[in-house]
Parts: C-alpha cells; structure tokens; sequence
C-alpha cells in the first residue's frame, strides 16, 4: 500500500532492521535471527567483557582469561591471573565424603566443575582500568568461591586485591555461582551457590538458609569489597555483605541499563529453573521453596515458618538450566529492546522474554531447531549480541537478523 | 534519526500495527497482544466458523451450535441438530468395564466427555450453505464420533446426511477425536481417537496402528463422504478413507492458507504433546513410539519392527494439551504473519510458532501471567484472531494488538 506523507521530515525509518531497505521492502520489520561462528576453539567459556566494540575479554571456564580482537582475531591469554586457581581435574569420588556424586564414564571419576567463571569491568574502567573475576580457588581438596579485583595494564592482571571470599573453603564440587554485575547504584552483586549436589547433605538448618554461611547467597558490595551501609539488614549472626539469601546455583545476573533493575536466573534440582527480579532481603526460598522437585527421595525441608519467602517471576517445567542473561539493547532486533535474553546449557536454546514492569508477558524460545549448550549473552557497545557455549571446542557466535 | 526519502512515491508504512501512526512513532512495529472477551456464558465452546466478519457460528461441546453476531449480540441455537448427540452426562466409572478412568469428586461419577466439537463450512459455503459438524454419537451406553454434513437455512440444520461414523459404537469415553478442515484439494480431513483413556486397554495390536480399526486414524473424504480415488493405499484390510495412522488423540487441524500444507496437534499421555505435519500414508507412531511417556507403569507396545513412523515437528517437554491450532495471516499482528498459533488447554496460553518451510524455528508461548483453559483460535474473514476458552462460562476472547 502507497502512501504519500508530508512534510518530508516525518518520514523516520523507526522499525527497519540494521540493513538498509527502502521502505517498501515487505521485509521491513522481520527479523530471523540466525548465528554466525566468530571465534571457535575456546575452552568451555563462560563470560564476556567488552572493553570496545572488537576487542573484548573472555573467561574460559576450563582456560584462561583471555583478550580477543575480534577483527584482527588476535588471541592472547592474560597474565597474572591469581595462582589459587582451581583447574578442572580429576576427582576420585568413590571415596569422596560427601559421596553422593554422579560418575563419569569410568565409574569413579568426575570431572572437577572448577575454573573461572565471571569477568565484569568496573563501571569507571576506561579511567581506572578495574576488572573484576570471579573462579573456583583452592586449598588442597577443598575449595571456593572467590571475587578478585585486578587493574589491567598491557594484558597482564596488576594489582590483585580479593574482594570476597566465600569461605570456609569446603568439599562440595558443585555449585559455585560466580555470577556477577554492577548495579545502577555502582555497588557489586555477586552470586553464590550453596556448593551441594543432594539434598541428602544438607545439615538441619539448610545451607542457604543459614545466615551465618556464605554459601547460597547473594551479596551486595562497595567496588573496593567494603560492606555498602545501606545493605539489608539481616540481623547480628548474618555474614557480612548479605543481599539475598535462599539460593541454590544461581550463575547469571544482569542489570536493566534503563531500570537499573537486577535480574537473575537460577538452576533448579528437578525442573525448578527460574528467573527472578533481585529484591533487598529477599528469601529466594531454596530449599523450603522450590518450583520444582528434590533429588533423591525422602528430602523434607524444615518448614521455616517464620520466613517469608520471595517467588519467581517465572520457572519452567521442563529443565532448561539458564545461565548468563543479559537485557537487550541493540539496534539488529529493534523488536527485541528491553528483552530479557537467557541461554539454556540443558537444551542448548535461546529464550527471549518479554517484560513489563516486572511482569512476564511471553517467552519465546528461539534456534530450537540449532541447539547448544548456551551459556552466556552479552552485548557489544556497539549493540551486537553474542552468545559463548559451554563445549570443549567452545564458540562465540554472533546472533544476527538474517532477513534476508 | 530523521531520514530525507525520494521521491516521495517510495514511503510505505508496511510494518506498522493497524492503528495509524506517525512513521516518527517509535512504537510502529511493537506488537503487545492483549486479550478482549467479545463474549461470556458459552459453554465450553469448542469451535468456530465465520460466516461473515461479524457473524459466526458457535459449536458448544456442552451445549449447542449457535448462531451469533457479534455486532448486535444475538445469540440464537441453530435448530435440527441430530438428534443422536450424546450430553456430557454423569457415568459411574466404578461400574464401568473399562474401570480405570479418573474419578470424580464423589469418587465414583465422572463427566461424560462428549458433545459438539467442530463446525467446519464447505470451501463453497456462499453458495451451497453446506457445512459439517463433528460430534459424539450415542447408541444406549456407547458412543463414537460422527460427522455429519448439513444445509444451513435461516439459522436450521437441514438435509443431513452423515459422512463418517469412527463405527463400531464403544463403551470408551474420551478421545474422540473430531477434528476437521478442509484441504486445497477440496477435501475434508477429519481427525479421530483411539478412545482409550489408559493404555492398560491396549489390544495386543494397538488400536491406533490396527487398519481394520477406524479409531486413532486421520481420513481424508470427499465432501459428500465417499472416499478420493487418489487416497494412499494402507491395503485391503485397511478401513476406507484412511489417510494416516497412529494418532493418539487429535483435536486442532489446520491448513495453511498459502501453501495448503495440513498441520495437527496432538495430546501425548505423561507430557509428549505435539506438533504434526500431515503427509498422505503417514504412521505417526502412537503407542509404538511417542515423544513421552505412557500412564500406568508396565505398558510395552508391539515393536511392529516392518513399519516406519514418522517423527513429531515439534514436542513440548511439559504438559500443553495442544487443540484447535490455526495459521495466522491476519493485519493486528503484521509480524506474525503465516505463523502457526496454537492454543492450550492445560497451561492455558498461546503458542506462537514461527515456521521455516517444515521447519519449526522458535516458539513463542503468550499470555503465560493470564492464563486460560485456551480451545481453539479462529481467524474471522476480516483477519482479526479470536480464541474460545475450555470454561463452563466459556469465553470468546480478541486478540488483539494493544500497543497503547
């Protein structure tokens, strides 16, 4: 259909895609997304810090901290990486105390779920140079979650300062969390996994329920690690830094850059994966509370009567395992904006959620027919988004509106 | 970004939503689907055909067909209905010879699950004013699903003549089946159960792969009920009609307005809803193969090891309870176009599933913070998308695109 519009500077191209059409391309407004492979042979990656649009940093989980440009396709492992990282080995868990672990292949031995998890870059980095990382360090057969802040000069991580530490460092192989974002409000959100694989382990009082563990936690922190004097309060026994508590394996957190809203998927036992919006105080409930089962039989939580606990925005009923969220921006899905994007490790999808206010009004789940295991999103300043998969011969696509 | 286009003939609003705007608007292209009910109190309404944009009849499951216009609000019963329509009506299953279905709240009565399902009108309904109805057909305690054509004058059911009875009369009580549409062949291709609620009634030779067994099939006919000459051939033994095997249980079948291909839903046991395409002679596998699990422990199926099966489009991980699906090719929703849009009963939300030829790309499920026993979604000749609810005050709902 024709139309003649005056005066000429009302005519906007307001809806098209990246590409440039005439406006009467039917194909104005579709968008197909598809993936193009920009980096492979990355060794399962977990997270992405764009230090411009082309050059960005690259935490592999069973690798390194790595800087990539993306046009140049230069790679480059950064040194100075702290010396208490713990690689992905071996563990023998036929005599593991906590026992209860699935076998590899052999019957005996698992593969260690350690590494590096998150790179985040202090929001002031392009003056102070700040980053932060966060991975599994280890003390003998024991291990933790740690957050270090690092100044990157010339590839090389200086001035190494911890920021938090999830001790005591314990036995558990699973579950460490490691997610991390900035808040509007310039203070650091870390995720922390309560480190158990079955509930058979939990003591009396569950791990992330309890106030004076560290584990199965959020924490909110001044950049320099100090505790903000306006966090929640959770009373004299609470560990320092609280934010949050009843969490099982939360890895992905992000901040709406308009709302300044923090969101945050969770990984469940049987089904229970949730998206949740970050609240101060709030009890996520895990485990008294779970939108999906327990693993193993005969688990009965206490009941915890007294709390009171914060739902989900959403949870599937299927396992999906989400991970590394982020919000939508770009200009390539001008559809997508303000979109909340997750990839799912479980069944290697793509879900693109549509919010308003903090209600859920649809999910689409995207590349069902091309899947894999999708760790993380990220958006380049120039508005690209990116996904990292978690295989050996791990990968950065780029997701691009192929229309045509 | 303000953009000088010449000549002036080349500006086309073609991605915009119905409502007139400004091409300036930044909302042009933005679609929030929201639900306005146009009518109440039907009961359980399971279909619907248009008549004209504001006119449509109304197939009640436990009720009637009707007569409806949408603009004045009448609502009248098309009178000479056949007069063999089994009621919902209360049957003590404690007695029943199948026995092992759900028990009501008294524990012992259930609610027949019978009455209208499909109104479906002749491709030359304009001038012949013939149409077709689905619905269960009661002989004493049995019961099958019949179709039946009739000539529709001012607002009576006239000329009936029956087209397809799923014969022998049974004593099952659920999955009758029953749905129907029209090909670009000019064919009618109706969809009928197995009628079995647990597969512990299974015979030897399941009932849905047995080809001397009208249950569990899908049939193409010509629309006076006799069968095409160019139907596959499934042998002598097989039932006359016969256009694809294996069907559990099917209600929703659709076609697609430009391609003319034929797809289906269609409800597993324990999860296993699907996404089917029809091909001529297919085996969709029921209960040799399926794409979840079956109800009551101990059940193993024939191998049938000569027979080849053919795979779902699409499987859900949960329940859906997949029906009255239809492809949408209306205006509210510019950038839904020839998207398959299917509803479902269990979760009560939308499934919006953007397809690639035969290949299903990304799905989208809608309407998951509002959620409603969801039937069946109907396009009206004027392209506006309506979706009846599964309720006993049963709903007729617009789609429609509320931007504001």
């Amino acid at each position: 259909m024709m139309k003649m519009v005056l005066p000429l500077f009302f005519i906007v191209v307001s809806c098209g895609s990246s590409v440039e059409r005439p406006l009467s391309d039917p194909k104005i407004g579709i968008q197909r997304p598809s993936k193009r492979v920009v980096l492979k042979g990355l060794k399962r990656p977990w997270s992405a810090a764009f230090l411009a649009a082309n050059e960005v940093l690259i935490a592999e989980k069973d690798g390194d901290l790595l800087y990539v440009n993306l046009s140049t396709k230069e790679r480059t492992t950064i040194k100075g990486f702290p010396d208490d990282l713990a690689d992905s080995l071996l563990v023998n868990v036929t005599e593991h105390p906590l026992g209860t672990f699935p076998r590899g292949a052999d019957g005996k031995k698992l593969k260690y779920n350690a590494g590096i998890f998150d790179v985040v870059l202090h929001p002031d980095f392009e003056n102070n140079h700040k980053l932060y990382i966060s991975y599994v360090s280890r003390k003998g057969e024991n291990s933790t979650t740690k957050v270090v802040q690092a100044v990157l000069e010339k590839k090389t991580l200086t001035q190494l300062k911890p920021i938090f530490i999830a001790d005591p460092y314990t036995i558990g192989l699973f579950h460490y969390g490691g997610g991390m974002t900035f808040g509007a409000d310039g203070k650091l959100y870390i995720t922390i996994g309560e480190r158990l694989f079955t509930e058979a382990n939990q003591p009396p009082m569950p791990i992330a329920q309890d106030l004076r563990d560290k584990r199965g936690k959020i924490y909110r922190l001044n950049d320099d690690g100090s505790i903000p004097t306006d966090n929640p309060n959770f009373g004299d026994e609470a560990v320092p830094g609280l934010y949050a508590i009843g969490i099982r394996a939360a890895q992905g957190i992000t901040m709406h850059p308009k709302t300044g809203e923090i969101w945050f998927s969770e990984h469940g036992t049987r089904q229970g994966d949730e998206i949740n919006k970050l609240e101060a105080g709030a009890n996520y409930g895990w485990p008294i509370k779970t939108s999906g089962g327990y693993r193993g039989a005969g688990y009965t939580p206490p009941k915890l009567e007294d709390r009171s606990f914060t739902a989900p925005k959403w949870y599937w009923l299927q396992t999906v395992a989400p991970t590394g969220l982020t919000f939508y921006t770009g200009n390539d899905f001008p559809l997508w904006k303000d979109n909340l994007i997750i990839p799912g490790l479980s069944r290697g999808s793509l879900w693109r959620v549509v919010l308003e206010n903090d209600t859920i009004m649809s999910l689409e789940e995207l590349f069902v027919h091309d899947r894999v295991r999708a760790r993380k999103v990220v958006q380049s300043p120039d508005g690209k988004l990116y996904l990292l998969t978690d295989e050996e011969d791990g990968k950065m696509i780029l997701i691009e509106n192929n229309v045509d």
